[in-house]
C-alpha cells in the first residue's frame, strides 16, 4: 500500500520540524518540504540559520539542497515546494534556478512582519532597482577581466542549466 | 609583515576559483569572496550547482556560507563581497541577510545574458510582482496552522536576527 500524504499532512509536517528546531534555537519558525510529481515527500526542512551558522540556511533553501541531494540532480523539474511562510526573494530565486514551478505558502509576508522578520524590505529593494544605498551599494569593477571568464565558457559550447 | 590584497587581486583570485571548477565542470563561470572590515580574505568559493547537485550552489551563496563557517556566526557586518558577476535575486538575498552592505561585481546583467545565463528574469518576475504563472504559481494555503507557528515564536520573546 503506497500512502500519499494530503497537501494539509505536508504542510504539518513542515510546521512539526519549524516547531522542533525553533525550540531547539537553531533559526527561526519556518519550515518547508519538497514534493515530487507523484507526491512523495523529498524533504522537509526548517530554517537553521542560527545553527549552521549560514544566513542562507532559510527553510526553503535547505528543503531544495535536501530534496536534490536525494535525487542526485540540482534540477527538481515537477516538484512543489511548501512553505510555512511566503518566500524571500533568496528562496523564491533558489526555487526557480532549480525548476520548481509550484510554491504553496502559510503565512503572509505582512504575518512574518507582524513577529519582526521584514522579509519584505528585500522585494521593496528590487522593485526599487536596488537604488536605497542603505540597505546595499553595488559597484561595478574589473568588468573586463571578468569577461574573460565568460568568453572562455561560452568558447567551451556547454549546456546552460 | 601583513600583506593586503588589492581590490583587483581578490577579484583575480575569484576569477581563479571559477575558471578552475568551471574546466572540472563542476558549474558555471562565477566566482566570489568575501572580506572583512580589515581587508583579510575570509573565503573565496565559486559555483558548483553541478558537482553539489545543488541549485542554490551561486559562487556568493557559496563565498558567504565559508565565510560565515570560518567566524563561526551567520553575521557578515563590516564585510564586502567581490563577485565576478551581478548577483541574481537569490544571491542578493543571501547578501543582504548576511548583513553585508557592499557588493563589488565584474560582468553586467546584459554580459551573463550574452553567454546564455538570463538571471534577469527573476529579477523581472519579482518588478513584475510575481504574477507570471510561466515562471512560477505561489498558492496560499493552511495560513491559520502556520499562524500558530508565528505565534508561539513570538511569545518565546526572542532576538530577531
Amino acid at each position: 500500500m503506497i500512502t500519499i500524504d494530503s497537501d494539509r499532512d505536508i504542510m504539518l509536517k513542515a510546521i512539526e520540524r519549524a516547531r522542533k528546531t525553533m525550540n531547539e534555537d537553531k533559526g527561526g519558525p519556518f519550515g518547508a518540504a519538497v514534493i515530487d510529481a507523484e507526491g512523495n515527500i523529498l524533504s522537509v526542512a526548517s530554517n537553521t540559520v542560527l545553527s549552521d551558522h549560514d544566513a542562507s540556511a532559510h527553510a526553503e533553501i535547505n528543503a531544495i539542497r535536501a530534496a536534490s541531494k536525494k535525487i542526485g540532480s540540482h534540477d527538481l523539474t515537477g516538484c512543489t515546494i511548501y512553505t510555512t511562510a511566503h518566500p524571500c526573494p533568496m528562496c523564491l530565486g533558489a526555487t526557480i534556478w532549480a525548476n520548481i514551478k509550484n510554491i504553496i505558502y502559510g503565512c503572509r509576508p505582512e504575518d512574518a512582519d507582524s513577529i519582526g522578520f521584514r522579509d519584505d524590505f528585500i522585494y521593496e529593494f528590487i522593485r526599487n532597482d536596488l537604488s536605497d544605498t542603505n540597505i546595499l551599494k553595488l559597484d561595478e569593477k574589473y568588468r573586463e577581466e571578468c569577461l574573460k571568464l565568460f568568453k572562455e565558457y561560452d568558447a567551451m559550447d556547454k549546456e546552460i542549466y
